[in-house]
């Protein structure tokens, strides 16, 4: 069975595997300190085109999410996100965890949040005269691809930049499908613009290629952050492990060459699907798709196609969710067409 | 050079990287829900002689240490740990990060805490009549082997059980190292044994043999853990990398082998010093040494073999840490010894 | 100038500084472990009418809130409330600050929670298969009367009771301005039935006659929480202070005197304002009345009669907030319907 | 009978009494915004000689040293104190519960602090490699007087200071006592000077003549305290009751006067019992005596002084605690001298 219910579900790019059997017998220097971490460091930081930014890298998203924020916030601020920000739903509250409120704002139907949503949440919080009883926001949350697959624009991302700048906010980008957005042609940010208008953000493994381990890219200096990601039990013994995949994710446009598959795929998928007439709701330009299928389609799915209901229709139909992935080929969007045609 | 400075500088064993290359390309479900890691747990719980046992797969000892004790510990709640253990030291306040205060007692020169004086300590507390303004202790934590080599009897396990019985106590066993005192002819401790004594325990993969990842075994149903070790950033979204590891640590004795490896090599080693003459500081049974070297030695050492320095003495010798592992050859043992003689 | 504004904007009952001014000079046992304090209890246990009840007096309603959920809830699990519920909005992330969530479903328009809403919460939150992602409902918060003075009537509490039995959930009701609810001919909850449905509730004192306090009563022994109490910062040194407040509250039925003074305000001035054509947003039966005047009205109140904007209104006038309390007299209602007749 | 037991078991000085009753049936803005309050910020402001401090009043020691340590610190950051600090032993973890781990250095017999053994601890810290796994220190904590009744002088803060400075610390003062310490001819340090050398440090009305109540004094302003008290529970809805407090201690010296008062009855007592042979445990110069006392001499007190066993020792005797207090009279005194001649 073709499955397109997730981007995590198999192991690593070959590459990384190959990379991985050859360092198994070397000796490394420990907690991330080797030489194979400092060289993806390195990589990063010119493919950000800040050579002042701080890169480390961390296991998984939500430890990253919150490592991160609870380093940027204090005690008596919250972080915003859109409501279907994955802090704000699929997180185990681990945000809250380390004693911090997500503040949610309603996004639009990609979950993405508008500036303008902001700007009016910030000038309505600050126009209550009891907000110093809330707890005061002190960053910005956002997913790049949202968990819709939205994908912001540069001018989005400026405008909110402005605002974060006018109220002190921090902003973070949760970049755990970053690779795919920066392969979809319906989008102008970069790296560069990341590293130039975020506190810090993430550029994901774990979902474009990698085993796990997501590189976490401050903009300035994070004194203080391996005492802080070490106390949130996302610092590896073996951290040459990460830094070994993300120095061959960053080697021959490895990360930006398999985000381009899954995009790619992505939209050749959507493309097809809309001339068979299938409606998408949300419509996305990212590795992930969510058509609107009738019962009778999704029948001829199942047993052939794995898919993710994403949302059942009161007439047997459905919202699916059908992800594809660096390791998506061609022949596997023809499936799914092949299945649907059948 | 060969370097014995500790026991978590390489990748893992070669089967678990045959696995890992053979499972790469397949679909696997997500987030530890998949049959490999399915079997992992059922052969842990054969291995530990409990088929009652909840067996949960996390990625490293500090996010172990931390998510278990905040699921044992009530809020008002600390957990009682030697002095020296990781814990308390080197874990970058981790378990207080989760609110909880880690109550110290010394420990004997090995870093072991014998029930006589936990004894005393739980005496000394609820005898001062100011007890309820202090942390309540919650559970007790031991690691077996402990930081400096030292290893636990069965009896004293039972004792300290009895303790934490009459007084209402968890206990919890951190087994960063266990294979290697699994592997120790010095102790009588098995994987039984703990299974039996304590409410938690873990199984670790990181310096024994694994990429990464830790097996901690409840000796009950463990509700709410799933969300519980999620929040805190520990559940892999491809949570088949660490069944996978667990699963061929588990088949055909792989893990007792590996163990068995590292501490043989080690005692060969201490046999060899103490031959020479050599005293240890504090004695170990297991795969960490700490010879007391002379500065000439230590010299002699320098570029040849790796170690650590433990702590400097006044006549520039020192307490070195040797490390065996699972990967430690007999080939290595003599070149440190070769080194020394020469 | 009346000031109908606030609840808490003066001391106490004159009863209460009495009983201050005779204990000031005797010496009383700390910490709340005095005779003053043991005979409060036991006066609230008999009002409750259950002898089992673990009672417990903290200083303010924020921390009784944070330091009680904290205590009912384990590490993974947030707590429901209304979205209106003061632990989601007034009280800076308290209960965040303890790592807890705290998940908001939308109440009616006084700010209660249907047992309907709720049930439709649970059923939906265990129908989303990824719920174990999510933070576990561990307990129910509500407000008697809610911060918009509405009230829950029996059958309404014996509904959410049910439902809290079925998923296992702790039910927790902040009852802040209770004296004026159980004062109010528009609801027939009692102590006793509180004491019945609830793991635990408090008893407010600072907006019902007190210079501070509020007495938290739980169902059953609950073991540690004087620890964890002292360990939110909510245990006075001076205890006395608190019991010999609620000693005299609940002596002579004060409390419940004053709550009527407060209610019977409230509703002589609603009756009036009807009567006046004047509107309610929301209605209540409570000792908070939330009128909606014109600019004109409005500008008649402005310096004779203290009030709180509620919210503006596009047309110049304004919700407004008139809190009757424990000392308001017939003449200080007198004196705002004067005024506005003027 | 006398009670010399502690300094908290009664209510308040007569002039606070008087002033609570004269403000009982007045209006007050809420929230500690009132004008008592603005004028006892003034009050303090003068008297610690800085018209830039930040005061802010909460209403007990362990919640105000957990609040304010938790906004001096960084998540990875704990703050270092004597063992014997109230905060690690006697505030059930208060402290933990906000995140951050106490870390102890043994301090002198009195619960004194020295540099020396402060810049001890640091450089060892920082000379062991692993320090950045460990939590780091960011504030130094001490008490003046101590627990002990220990007492520093200026050159010793200053020495403190200077060392917190090369460290980058914040330096805090729990002053839980300080009006007995401030009263003490045993040393030079002044309000003033605590103003000039603490980040932060408190002026202690719960055990110096106030029902309760702990002024809070920032150096420079502490942006986002206001939202960080209310979030620990620490802000009183009538907040004038604690703004009164402080602005009758602080009219006519009386904070001084009643120090003084304390400081010098104690000193009586330590007087004559020197004269009468008896030993200290430790010396003290503050309101708290701690004599040490033969079998047959504490069956003298028995039943006629109330007083606090510290230690109990070997021989059947033990060393006592004598606290006198703002209310203490040279009767009480006499009345404990003449119990021991009798």
């Amino acid at each position: 069975m073709i499955d397109f219910s997730c981007d995590y579900n198999c192991g690593c790019a070959p590459q990384i595997l190959e990379a991985l059997t050859a360092a198994n017998e070397r000796q490394h220097v420990t907690y991330g300190q080797d030489a194979i971490s400092a060289r993806a460091k390195e990589k990063i930081r010119a493919a950000v085109g800040n050579p002042e930014a701080d890169v480390c890298f961390l296991v998984g998203g939500t430890q990253t999410n919150a490592t991160v924020l609870s380093a940027l916030l204090r005690p008596w601020e919250g972080v915003i996100s859109p409501c279907t920000g994955h802090i704000a739903v699929h997180e185990s509250g681990a945000v809250e965890a380390t004693g911090h409120k997500v503040l949610t704002i309603q996004g639009d139907e990609t979950g993405k949040l508008s500036h303008a949503a902001l700007e009016a949440y910030l000038q309505g919080f600050y126009a209550d005269e009891t907000y110093p009883h809330m707890v005061q926001p002190g960053a910005v949350y956002l997913s790049h691809p949202t968990e819709y697959g939205g994908l912001y624009h540069a001018d989005e991302l400026r405008a909110i930049r402005a605002i974060c700048d006018t109220y002190g906010l921090a902003l973070f980008v949760d970049g755990a499908r970053l690779a795919y957005a920066l392969a979809s042609p319906e989008t102008d940010v970069s790296l560069p613009l990341l590293g130039e208008l975020c506190d810090a953000f993430y550029i994901g493994g774990t979902k474009c290629g990698a085993l796990m381990g997501e590189a976490v890219v401050f903009r300035r200096e994070q004194k203080g952050f391996f005492t802080a990601h070490k106390q949130r039990g996302a610092l590896l013994a073996k951290g040459f492990l990460l830094g070994l995949q993300f120095d061959t994710l960053f080697s021959d446009e490895l990360y930006f060459r398999l985000g381009r598959n899954g995009t790619e795929c992505a939209l050749a998928l959507r493309e097809a699907l809309r001339g068979m007439g299938v409606a998408f709701r949300p419509e996305s330009g990212s590795n992930q798709q969510f058509p609107v299928l009738s019962a009778a389609q999704l029948q001829k799915l199942d047993g052939k196609v794995g898919y993710e209901i994403w949302h059942r229709l009161p007439d047997g139909g459905a919202v699916i969710r059908l992800c594809a992935s660096w390791r998506t080929t061609r022949a596997d969007v023809d499936a799914v067409l092949c299945a649907l045609r059948a």
